[in-house]
């Protein structure tokens, strides 16, 4: 979404009040901006807000997440929002443009922050994020995170680390103003980006066993704990092939996935989602930022003894040039296996911790990291790979 | 090697000249340009061509290839080259400077014959590639080689396809001449790119045992059929994963890793080479090209039934943009694994194919592949990536 930033309002409309019509041309009776009430499991019955009554075989949920609203003075304010959905989206780009907006205050430096700064880059939009703490990406090993602080300086964006907004208000060079407790940050939108929650509000009202995590639970079906009533996407949960552990990682990938899994259960073609290792990526400016597998905190949580390293190096061979490429390793002391890796780099990061990605699904260790078979050409890597760098120094540790 | 065509031709020179004195410092009695003679591996020597005989313990043989030659006349015409070492390099680079090259003609049209067409043109230098079948690069598929044709001529070289060289002469326009059955080329060198052959002769004249595939035989640590001698790189086979048999294929990486395995085992701290998947890659000037595993004629030579599909789409989500991919899995019909693959793209064909291998490493079938948990971002795929496209669209014709 962060990437439509542009010029493309007027499609983006035209695309939901389409969304009716496509509906019905595929047979679906599509209640549009329809609020559901309640949920009788029991009679297999939904409650519109509106009175209106639909009965149900088999309930899908798929209610996603909500954005995490700070409790701020101020957040009624025009032009203070959130991001969900296209909507949001379009309300944004309005504004943007009514505004002739010079620049953005994000508040929150997690991904999404750190995108929506590339995509206002692109249209000409200057932004300031504040960040609770001193580095972006938190999840992040200070290392790699300090590669996307210099990226982000490089590009003009000011990134105002271990501040937490206080307040929002009228401002007097722009419209807005948001008090922090490291200086004052004015713009023409506050966007609100330090997370978001699974909505399972409805499914908790409706007796659905909901998950440590606070998502719906589900079965490897993508069953609830009612079995006619189905989940998918980032309301509920998926199992973490890593830590072996139910979790919610609300990511589009993901949520595809669930969707065509439910989907075929409840069509009469049975079939499991056998879970997730955690990969995900994202791009800030020129450099590629990617992750697999459980970070060292959460290798602690999940009971192992991880031990990490750090490796950097090239995304070619040096006889062509240096393409800048850090990669963290973190494997189990005792076995030996790969439980998580992160990359950051001007090329190769992604495609990396994709090859990582499957040597988790396998429950690879770091001796057959160490010599994988990778397609080496002087363009895309030395001949020895960050990778097989990466896992023999992490072996020789321990 | 084909990289560094430009104006580094001095560094080179220096670099040669350094050899001797580097494996000096490092403690090395290095013997250079010294020509064996033969080995009598029951006393345990080496004997050179100058008389001088050199007493081991234990031997290694790292042979390498020879280029392959074909049987034409006017082979022995200055400008008539083929590639090997860092020499021939500095000698082609020094003849193209010499006659102010405008034009090599290249007889061969594999992966080399493309690389250094892209590496001639980066050097103002046109090319024209003679092969003797229709398409670039035989071992691709059809669909993909064509990819690459188009990326051939959009940059200007000259592809001859289902042609065959039959003599080399002086030229009219250029110093020489190549005469097919598909009309003459005329170009300042004529490069021999047709492949190579393990250089196996010492050791088949040393009695140690050679496979079947010319290569010499060696175990999973790297020892040949003498337990003193070991082999490693492009002289020797390889132990392939997907087709259990011994294969030689020449490439640095692979050469780097026996290398690794035999000076381990050969110091005392053993360790086995366990194999390659057949991962390989090369730049075709904004191409990137990659494969891995078994193409469906090998697939059948080792006794699997072959199913194999081609799915075209973009390495970014479609709202970004448009960078056109293709991918090629082949999988045994009887169990679902993925048994090879092979990509073309102007992004992301690299990193697809890396991850490919490590679920052929893994032994994955196309139930696996087809949710893979990858590293999803609009920048870098869409939410379902080509390979999971392509996985179920290949599982649906299982």
């Amino acid at each position: 979404m962060p990437y439509y930033i542009g010029d493309v309002i007027q499609d983006e409309k035209k695309l939901i009040a389409r969304t009716p019509e496509k509906f019905r041309e595929s047979g679906i009776d599509a209640q549009i901006h329809a609020r559901v009430e309640g949920i009788d499991p029991a009679k297999g019955e939904v409650a519109l807000r509106d009175g209106r009554i639909f009965p149900y075989d088999v309930l899908v949920m798929a209610t996603g997440t909500s954005a995490f609203v700070p409790d701020l003075p101020g957040l009624d304010l025009p032009g203070v929002v959130s991001l969900r959905n296209l909507e949001d989206a379009i309300a944004i780009k309005t504004r943007l443009k009514e505004k002739n907006a010079k620049r953005v205050v994000a508040i929150g430096g997690g991904f999404i922050g750190l995108e929506m700064s590339e995509a206002l880059s692109a249209a000409g939009i200057a932004t300031t994020i504040i960040h609770k703490d001193p580095l972006p990406a938190n999840r992040w090993d200070a290392a790699l995170s300090k590669v996307m602080l210099e990226e982000l300086k490089a590009n003009g964006v000011e990134f105002v680390g271990g501040a937490s907004a206080r307040a929002i208000e009228k401002g007097k060079s722009a419209p807005l103003r948001v008090l922090t407790d490291r200086g004052d940050y004015e713009g023409d939108l506050v966007l609100l980006a330090i997370g978001v929650r699974p909505d399972a509000g409805l499914a908790r009202a409706t007796g659905l066993k909901i998950g440590s995590t606070g998502a719906i639970a589900v079965n490897f079906s993508q069953q609830t704990s009612i079995a006619n009533i189905y989940a998918a996407g980032d309301c509920c949960e998926s199992f973490h092939r890593v830590s072996r552990r139910w979790v919610n990682v609300p990511l589009g990938d993901i949520a595809n996935k669930q969707g065509r899994v439910a989907g075929r259960n409840i069509g009469g073609r049975p079939m499991t989602f056998d879970g997730i290792v955690g990969a995900q990526s994202f791009r800030l400016f020129s450099l590629q930022c990617a992750a697999t597998g459980l970070s060292e905190k959460e290798a602690v949580d999940a009971g192992f003894s991880p031990v990490s390293n750090i490796t950097w190096g090239s995304a070619m061979a040096p006889a062509l040039g240096m393409r800048k490429i850090g990669l963290k390793l973190t494997a189990d002391r005792s076995t030996g296996k790969l439980l998580g890796a992160q990359a950051v780099g001007a090329a190769g990061a992604v495609g990396r911790i994709n090859a990582l990605s499957v040597a988790l699904w396998a429950g690879m260790d770091l001796d057959q990291i160490g010599y994988l078979d990778l397609a080496y050409s002087p363009p895309y890597s030395p001949s020895w790979d960050i990778i097989h760098n990466a896992a023999q120094a992490l072996g020789r540790l321990l």
